[in-house]
């Protein structure tokens, strides 16, 4: 691989996220409100109900589930980018239930917070932006 | 959302916790001993048992789960900040089996460390303190 | 614990990692062709498909699993460090199927990336070596 430009590490956030809001929603309010363009999230806690996506990549599209119950939310990983000139949130989740089974996918609006905690570390350098691609219709970084 | 404050990074830490000893405890004992009153943790490695939690919102209390076999830890994600004057480290596990089951929830004592590899990094800023709340018997940030 | 030496935080980078190569090949390239000997990693995004390791203690060797079909990427937790004079990357990962059933294990190569998007951030201090255990059998940092 080529020589990689590297980043200024930004503004960093430590903070809980509103209950009652929509998970991925809100983070991407929070970004765009404190005008976070490029940067990485964590968030534990958990989720009041989840709805992930699976990409099938013989489909191109997500297949979507639906989780209707109080979750542990174990780790959601995600980044910060620009789409359509707003922050996007990327974020993929793993959860448990009240039987610990565990499950997981692409974070998708329909996921309630309860109590989410959230690490928001902004970098700073070239803007990251997403773009249609048409082989696999995701909105991927150049 | 309204403008949130950011936190410096302070210390970073990159370092193997005690083996044998208990997970959380380790992790809540480098922060005292080291006086990182702020921060985020992460953790891969293995363990020879676990005890990990899930959050019951209808009886306000954790279900306690306790897996006595070698597990992979896939991932911890955690956060550091006060609680009676001390830090507590919150932190949530990912955990596979032998079958390559995977398992996970909030964790608890009673997670024997095997090897495991932790990161570890002080924010500094405005001191994060938790509150016993009325509403979900949680202890939470303000 | 002892009072532990910090680490300071170097280069940041976050970029899409190069579609069709294997994983943890190219996260170790990466930090080669980059000069990155110390540092953490993380990785969100979707697998061709996936060989993850289970380590038996008993057996003091890692046990094999491949999934042979396309899997979302929940989660890579790793780090960077020193094995043999060169960038040695250890990860751990939580996948999950077009069934949402989740799978995790210690990264091994033969996992094929398909969309993966990276976040390394260079630690710079001590090195970190990895030497082989007599005990386990694994190659820890001293």
């Amino acid at each position: 691989m080529a020589e990689e430009k590297p980043y200024l590490t930004g503004r960093t956030y430590i903070f809980r996220l509103p209950k009652g809001k929509d998970l991925v929603e809100s983070l991407a309010d929070f970004c765009h409100d404190n005008q976070v363009k490029c940067g990485i999230v964590q968030v534990i806690g958990s989720v009041a109900n989840a709805t992930v996506g699976y990409y099938d990549p013989a489909k191109k599209r997500y297949e979507k589930e639906i989780i209707n119950e109080p979750l542990e939310l174990l780790n959601l990983t995600g980044n910060i980018s620009i789409q359509d000139n707003r922050p996007l949130v990327h974020a993929h989740v793993t959860l448990s239930t009240k039987e610990f089974e565990v499950i997981g996918g692409h974070l998708l609006p329909g996921t309630k917070i309860h109590v989410c905690e959230a690490y928001i570390q902004e970098l700073v350098g070239d803007p990251k932006v997403r773009r249609s691609d048409k082989v696999t219709k995701l909105a991927l970084w150049a």
